[in-house]
């Protein structure tokens, strides 16, 4: 009888997960619970929904893997061409699939626009970046429509990495770029987002010491760096503190990407390569300053791979630091 | 023989009437013709002449009715994505047909450029007012060249309703939309257009206050207001002499919009539900200080209607009240 | 065996030239090649290479006869639709060409994205011309990469000739213009970029007066005239010097259209009618000054055209004149 009423009760608690994840909110330099009382996000990107469907990977599955990986959050990154070519309908129904299976595991989702380049210029990295000002705009109307009053659609990440490319990609000052941000978060709101804007700044999402000047003028957001280990030589941290850290002494910071590849590992490139001595560092400065952070990916393919087989079995060096660190958190 | 030389002398103004309809310009505050001589008007709004070409509507009989009706103007509500759709030049020829027959009733054109949005941004109401700041200079540089000399065009509506929709459209200044505006005039001056710019303000085209402060830098043009009975709650004149009516101290004003719908009829929607006190009321105040209007819309299908069949037989309640008002006017 | 010596040495000699244009730098108000020695270039405009391979003419004996006619550079017209209607990787085969075939001649290269109007309003002169700010940054993203270390490739013309036609193409300061200019030249270095940027002002490239109170923020550039001879009224040469000519006081000066049409000659149109005396004004007040410049155009059919058939046998009174003056240069 007793075992019953305890199965009973995990398939209510189930059930309620997917319904009753609470709304995250800004208070001070973080993010609260419905109570009041601090979260902090840890986690893992996924690769873009789009390329996990196409791969056989976008189901339950990956979400209870993820789970067992010691999982709080899951970013999705929703690449500009992915969503043009599969179609903003089809490729909400994805993204539909993505939140229910994340909330049943009481994940929350961040909601990423995928570009890196320069929104003002309109130039970007690649093709699969490529979008527009007002092809942004639009997206965030829709995300907000849709997902607005959806508790486990917990951040809006605006834009994935901003970056100039050292002028390749034009001229774009952090005025120019607060503006446009400062732009998409009017149409959030207006559109009824209630979730949490993220805003990054310039060098491929690293550099936050202009926003430390000239903050967004909006409340209720969360700032976004990419700390791969080769933005900076070692030791990191105070050069951390500058750059983006010390942002974190007035409002929540969340690292959207973070990871590291052996240099003997497939898909080592800069900025990622590095060992486990990053790990340890890039995670107690988080822990630190409670700074949540989101490991760079959960594919089998992409890199810095987390795994390299589709059954979780062959784990990077990456793989195994951030399954064994996530693993230690308690959470309530 | 005195009927005989009463009728040549008719078929002779008829002709005349086509290709003689003076010039109207400005005049401080006033529309005047060639004699300098005040000319208000008030007339009705064609739903798209494309529309109207597809419901087989759109020809000589519609603007003998319109004139019937004790109308001295049409405005002609050009839909971007009909404009496009139909494309460019098979539109003019629509426009070519609908001038003409304007001009043979005497009645005068305003060419209206019918998009709801933020031209800035470039995120608009619905589909069909989707446009881009570049296709709208286009569009202005077409009619310019092609009707400019004409002077049965005499009004260049550059924008029907600019709003943000409180956000949802994205951001504009009124001092950034005043530069668009003023560089369609640009556009058009100097691409021939003698007629008349209307500028209006954000709210949908109702709100005039940022306009009365900070006044378009252009000589000769007018202003737009569409005073909808549900914009304020009454008594109205007061709010409507803040809102847009001061303007008319010193420029133009035409109501370009205005109606109601009873609750109880076909196509009452907001901000449009009212009933003839909101007549007696917009045309009391428009009289005192001639400001000219055009009512929405002369259509059978488009609410407000002002008649609900193709024979003009049943009228709407807008629909007698107008149609009775306008015909009280005397015209020289 | 002397004759032999001497053979063999103009084989390699010419084998050389193919590969070893010296790079062209400015200083101060000079182009200077590797030794620092003042470099002035004249020679003539090709028409757009793709309109010439169409025509047949994209060869090797194109080149041979300019340099016949005294040329030491050439320059490519990249029209923007030719440059879209080709493709990128097809009108860049032809390049690959005309730059080998340049430099077998010792002549060096400008190449010129060849738009008229207005890039700020995105408003343009015909639509041959139309483009977009993105389009461009794009065009010299991939002209840098590809060229940026090829000597031949000497100049970027910019854009051959912003105007906003008295506002028939809208409005744009010259600060929104220099600004620009100065993206696309942050661009180009960015992008390995070593050639000279080339930029002109308003007014169809002929008015540098705006540039020479403020001139464009970067190192290394030079500046454009297109002064056509109905640009002003003779007396030319005072007008000259205050519109475009004062700006060689200071930096490096290059008039990339230049030339004339008898008024009776097949394409004689506004602004290039005149004679033999313009002919001999600006070469003289260029040759005092140092001024380079291109003779438009060497085709048969465009107009003013240097000769009018494929044999380069009738030339035209621009023909004769500029064949005769080029070939008059000494070059080391
Ligand atoms: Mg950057
Ligand atoms: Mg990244
Ligand atoms: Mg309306
Ligand atoms: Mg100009
Ligand atoms: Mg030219």
């Amino acid at each position: 009888m007793r075992l019953l009423i305890c199965t009973l009760f995990l398939v209510v608690n189930s059930a309620l997960a997917q319904q009753s994840l609470e709304r995250i909110t800004v208070n001070g330099n973080q993010f609260v619970n419905e109570s009041g009382k601090k979260v902090v996000l840890r986690g893992y990107n996924a690769s873009d929904p789009d390329n996990l469907e196409k791969q056989g990977q976008w189901g339950r599955a990956y979400f209870q893997e993820m789970k067992a990986w010691g999982s709080n959050v899951v970013r999705f990154p929703i690449h500009p061409r992915a969503w043009r070519e599969r179609g903003e309908s089809a490729y909400l129904t994805l993204l539909d699939s993505g939140i229910r299976w994340a909330a049943e595991q009481s994940m929350y989702v961040i909601l990423d626009w995928h570009s890196i380049g320069n929104l003002k210029s309109g130039l970007f990295f690649r093709p699969g970046y490529e979008t527009t000002l007002n092809e942004t705009f639009s997206f965030w109307q829709t995300i907000a429509r849709k997902y607005g009053d959806n508790p486990t659609v917990a951040f809006y990440e605006l834009f994935n990495e901003p970056t100039t490319n050292n002028g390749q990609l034009g001229v774009c000052s952090w005025d120019e770029w607060k503006a446009i941000n400062e732009e998409m978060i009017t149409i959030i709101r207006a559109c009824g987002g209630q979730g949490i804007p993220l805003v990054a700044g310039f060098n491929w999402a690293y550099d936050l010491s202009a926003a430390f000047e000239h903050p967004i003028e909006a409340v209720g957001i969360g700032y976004v760096s990419h700390p791969y280990p080769q933005k900076r030589n070692q030791p990191w941290e105070s050069q951390w503190t500058m750059d983006w850290g010390r942002m974190k002494e007035k409002y929540p910071v969340i690292l959207t990407e973070i990871g590291f590849s052996g240099a003997e590992e497939r898909g080592a490139h800069v900025p990622v390569i590095s060992d486990e001595r990053y790990g340890e560092a890039i995670t107690r400065y988080c822990d630190e300053k409670d700074i949540s952070y989101v490991v760079w990916v959960f594919d089998a393919r992409w890199a810095p791979s987390l795994f390299s087989d589709w059954e979780y079995k062959e784990l990077t060096r990456h793989g195994k630091f951030f399954k064994a660190k996530l693993n230690t958190y308690q959470y309530d």
